[in-house]
């Protein structure tokens, strides 16, 4: 039997390539994606595209009122998506955000059967969020193993992060050797509605110069300028 | 000016409790609770009036889809809630729902300026669900602190337990002297949607034991039989 692991996909590059290393792996896919009030919601259409594309087990998308809490460019309209980069935590820093997935990727990995969790996170070309490094991701480890039935009985909680000490190129080369099509996912903080990006935002650098460094052709498909 | 703090309410005697006991020790307080497709929608109504009743700074009801995970009688139409006490975890238990209500607590704790968190989880009179212990709660707040910005700035992250080690007589006794209502709240896992209780289900006893320990009135509605 295949093993089950539950993988949160965002549409993005990073959770893209996450989901081909798991299937990769041999691992039976649970794609998790979450409608969070997320201004590129283009990047939801693009979590389909991209589960469908692999054929996973399943796909759950759940509608979570984080916009309630508000506090991020990415959930509040009063707030800008800024067009440069920032020092320190950036304004599209979520809070909690990937406290909140890994939550939900915990329950659902319980009633899977204590299933393992893929997520993307990369501490390298990243945008200084705090719940990207790895000490955050093993204290979300340590705190499942006290709060699930498995843990309690002992077994172990996997928490696989394959991209956290991978640049964005490296990223880009170990995706595109396992097949991933990028010009099905969107990164843009700021995506229209048929999911071009606006090139300016901190997740469009990152991700143009990734394509640039990794010698690979850029599929974005851009607004009109 | 007042500390912050958020408080988790579902509208049951603990939380009614734990709102009253933050409120007597000078916080501003803001009530989160959710809705999360749990059968007992009649806790809702009650964590509205117990918040109105203690005039709140500020509530907010954040509708998640946990009922898309399933594995809990609270939240799967298919898995019957017990009439008779069950040994180990019992199927009442909600996979990871501590974390989750945390983490949407924690993103709120966070856009409020690093609000402390009050949850009125109990490891004495409980059901057994291994998300109510100290050792998990210690857990969670180290994940905090890796988590925020404000953890991450070298503040600590306080997370209230206060009933942690009392036993339902204690709570009770507490929440009178403190003047709390506790006809306003529910506590059934099977309440009718006027919020009468079952008077069978593990809730229903842990709380009518509760009073008559306490030495205190019940005044909980039933359901007629």
């Amino acid at each position: 039997m295949m093993k089950p692991a539950v993988i949160l996909l965002s549409g993005g590059l990073d959770s893209a390539t996450v989901l081909a290393i798991a299937q990769a792996q041999g691992y039976e896919c649970h794609a998790l994606s979450f409608d969070y009030g997320q201004r590129h919601g283009a990047e939801l259409a693009a979590a389909v595209r991209v589960a469908d594309h692999f054929g996973v087990a399943d796909r759950k998308l759940i509608r979570i009122g984080l916009d309630a809490i508000g506090g991020s460019a990415l959930t509040d309209a009063n707030i800008a998506v800024p067009d440069h980069p920032q020092a320190g935590i950036p304004v599209t820093y979520v809070p909690a955000r990937n406290t909140v997935f890994l939550s939900f990727a915990l329950g659902w990995a319980e009633v899977l059967g204590n299933a393992d969790i893929f997520i993307g996170v990369n501490a390298v070309d990243y945008s200084g969020y705090p719940d990207c490094r790895p000490e955050y991701i093993e204290a979300f480890r340590n705190l499942a193993k006290l709060a699930t039935k498995a843990g309690v009985e002992g077994a172990d909680i996997h928490i696989h992060t394959p991209l956290i000490q991978l640049s964005k190129a490296e990223i880009i080369q170990q995706g595109v050797a396992l097949g991933v099509d990028y010009a099905l996912t969107v990164s843009c903080y700021a995506a229209d509605p048929e999911g071009r990006a606006c090139g300016v935002c901190d997740a469009c650098r990152l991700r143009a110069a990734g394509f640039r460094e990794a010698g690979v052709v850029d599929p974005t498909r851009y607004v009109a300028r």
